[in-house]
């Protein structure tokens, strides 16, 4: 009798499969509520751009066709905008995938790969899957990135450190003298994984300024997504930027047709779309002034944020988590490591007033 | 300084990338044709199910937020057509991503895959890109499969057995019995991975029923697909059923956002569609009598298929692909191994009344 748990070894069925939460609906049948107020996936509370909906609906007829397996049009677009070379670009299934591919093209037996924590599980889990681990370095107070705590756990056995700026879920980042004082002390074989799923969001001044410093850092990877300020997290399309001759390798691991056609088509479009992009942007920064203000009110301690979330701290997280659920607010629960915060995400007005309001409840206030 | 294909390893470095074709759009521009007419790539020419349109307009404004993470509503309907457990399935970005997790949850150092040839590269590619590899077994004439080829083939060290039925590029078929032979004589800790993306498509009466047979041979893994009989190749959804530990296995390895959230929307709607799918099946089976029938009169002889496409053999196959390409058809030519022939998808009735008129023209008839 064959035994599938042995054959996938003991990396893999220790790993925690993913637990989907329930959809919307269900949800809301399940707690007898109309419309539940969704702050918990840090997706854009606006919809999708516009003129993505139209691009869309013009190409559906042609939809029985496969994609195109180099992203033609997204590619040449985005290599524009962002003024870089299209074989400097590769594109994934949301920014999972180019984890993913990173990890599975560039980390071999017994590598390792390194970040700080809390920070996005997936690099954790991703190794695990692919017979790898990931160190974790603890964060300093106030969630600050430990460059030096991170240099000091870098072994001869690194192959990748997954460094997300903003940080999810903290909100918190790191400036460009940090960064680059990392890159100049790290081995240059060590691939350098700038997780930049929030940048649209910053508005600090001593941001990096990422794109610059690939010119002159080869191992410096970058990675974006339409999933966050571009509205688009249904479709899937993150994307990578880095040295051509990686990126080239990446490509070789890559399944030619990863990236959905509509999904092309889309960001297309959203690229196009700066009106939305803007407003986007815009509803973030009142939703963040807004929040602050309600838990300075509240007595709440938080977490300056530069993303589309704020990390707060509600004393017990998962009581907080629980009653508002009741109330029709999913906001997200990070477990015992973070056991007095919730993670909020910045919705549009009457989605963070609704959520102000039940908090408020929640905490008898 | 980092060098990406050292650290890629030779397996990858190897691996020659996959060339994408020109957007038809900018081909017919090269060309300086007017609607150029595609039979390559196995596509539904009837374009995307009604119902799946009018469900993706409807939920375009939702785009916005993550994916079911586990295709639930998809899940819930194809579970009930099939008649197996919600667990027995899983749902990948086109078959492709099943057949690599497949291999990167099951294939560790040093086992293979098995598989005939001619048959779907991608077995071998993603095989090689995990450090594995594909061992071939030449097809029988007339390219039929050679099962006892195949048993003599496997080795210690052979994990999984691809076996596409009907097989791409030949279009040939192997019937129950020979499968039911072949899971009793191998290993039963050898998955065998039944490739079915063409299913709906066949007409033979002793085509196996591999989903009875999924009770009894628990090594058995079922591939199919949305990207062909459904007309929904651009979305990217394929699935597998298989025993239910052998798919947690696989949920483990998998990203719990792969499937993006359109083609769940318009697979479940496809479902209902029986309509559109009838009308696939019709009119593939009227455009294959009428190809078998201007081959035959052409004098050309092909290769009887079970599926929308048709191998036959126009004696350069590599010409007459070039010069059917000028006159505006796109036809495959599959390579060396196969220089006398091109593959033919079948189309509609005036697509496949255009490629026979060029055909003739291209040799000289």
């Amino acid at each position: 009798m064959i035994d599938y748990k042995k054959l996938a070894g003991k990396n893999i069925a220790d790993l925690i499969p993913y637990q989907p939460g329930k959809p919307i609906k269900e949800l809301e049948r399940e707690l007898g509520i109309k419309k539940a107020v969704k702050l918990a996936s840090n997706e854009n509370p606006l919809g999708i751009p516009e003129k993505a909906k139209q691009a869309i609906i013009e190409n559906l007829h042609e939809m029985n066709r496969y994609p195109l397996g180099d992203a033609y049009y997204l590619r040449e677009k985005l290599a524009e905008k962002l003024g870089v070379k299209k074989n400097e670009l590769i594109f994934g299934t949301g920014s999972n995938e180019i984890i993913e591919l990173l990890i599975r093209t560039f980390v071999k037996n017994g590598e390792t790969v390194l970040s700080y924590a809390p920070s996005f599980s997936v690099y954790g889990i991703i190794a695990q899957a692919a017979g790898s681990r990931c160190d974790w370095v603890k964060m300093k107070e106030g969630f600050e990135m430990d460059f030096e705590g991170l240099k000091n756990a870098v072994t001869d056995k690194t192959r990748i450190v997954f460094l997300a700026n903003p940080n999810n879920p903290t909100g918190t980042y790191f400036s460009e003298d940090l960064l680059v004082d990392f890159l100049e002390s790290v081995r240059d074989d060590i691939i350098v994984a700038l997780d930049e799923a929030y940048i649209e969001y910053v508005d600090a001044g001593d941001y990096p300024d990422s794109l610059k410093l690939l010119k002159k850092y080869k191992n410096l990877v970058i990675m974006r997504t339409f999933s966050k300020a571009y509205g688009l997290a249904a479709f899937r399309v993150g994307y990578a930027i880095g040295d051509a001759e990686g990126i080239d390798m990446l490509n070789r691991v890559r399944q030619p047709f990863n990236v959905n056609m509509l999904a092309q088509i889309a960001a297309t479009a959203a690229l196009d779309d700066t009106d939305f992009l803007r407003r986007s942007i815009k509803t973030n920064r009142e939703g963040k002034i807004y929040l602050y203000k309600e838990f300075n009110n509240l007595g709440l301690k938080y977490i300056p944020t530069q993303a589309n979330f704020i990390l707060v701290n509600v004393g017990d997280g998962k009581r907080v988590f629980d009653e508002l659920l009741k109330e029709g607010v999913i906001v997200r629960y990070l477990g015992p490591g973070l056991a007095e915060y919730v993670r909020v995400s910045i919705g549009t007005e009457s989605e963070n007033n609704f959520f102000i309001e039940k908090l408020k409840k929640v905490l008898g206030k």
